[in-house]
């Protein structure tokens, strides 16, 4: 098929979390509040800003602001640096804000697994599910 | 000081698990139960063999078994890539198991961290409490 070597898998999680946008863009961007859902952090939401996300383990990933749209879209890459090209991840995560009833759907795209990348692309389904059950338990709590 | 460029420091988490050591050795050593408190792998006890330990977030780590003696002690190299030395870590994991009463005293020591990595080096410290609340918790429910 024409175009297959650029075929690509993303994956999606999508949310109805009962908080304004503006209360979940907070947990998205500040800092502190990143490290207590996702991962430890130098981020800012300036576009082009460069940035490590950094597990407890070791594992760093190489990030870099591409798009902010104040409690609207939040996106960044998602890049880990491996020998072995079934763990060398170029990926992108792109958050999504959409104002529902008197709370917000969060959408979370994660895009760039290549098909020969199922471990990678299965663990980051765990992963969000994960990471999403605690975002909405720092929403709930954080003003 | 002579010989301060070699200088590391060492994570210890030191516990008594109130269960024999054969058991908490299939813990450390049986790779779905890995799984389950620490991280996806494809480890064996097999010293040389080398194996990854993977994050759900994309995160890798390089291994590779240094020493094993059935029951008793389990060594690992623990080093993860990247082009940024403060998190280029090359590290040794050691878990060594002595029988205690009915129970076992559990002691891991992480080794390498360089005194430019403190951020790695406090990380692991926190890192290491999960891990092995989670390795407790494994081994309570599994014969």
């Amino acid at each position: 098929m024409s175009g297959a070597a650029t075929e690509t898998l993303s994956v999606v999680v999508e949310r109805e979390i009962p908080y304004s946008p503006e209360r979940i863009w907070r947990a998205l961007t500040q800092p502190h509040l990143i490290a207590e859902w996702l991962m430890k952090n130098d981020f800012n939401a300036d576009v082009g800003h460069r940035f490590n996300l950094r597990g407890d383990w070791g594992g760093v990933l190489d990030c870099e602001v591409l798009a902010v749209e104040p409690n609207k879209t939040l996106s960044y890459t998602w890049n880990h640096t491996h020998a072995d090209a079934a763990f060398n991840l170029e990926s992108v995560v792109t958050f999504t804000l959409t104002p529902k009833g008197t709370g917000t759907h969060v959408r979370m795209e994660q895009s760039g697994f290549r098909p020969d990348q199922k471990q990678a692309y299965g663990g980051a389904k765990a992963g969000w599910r994960q990471f999403f059950t605690k975002l909405e338990q720092v929403v709930a709590r954080t003003d």
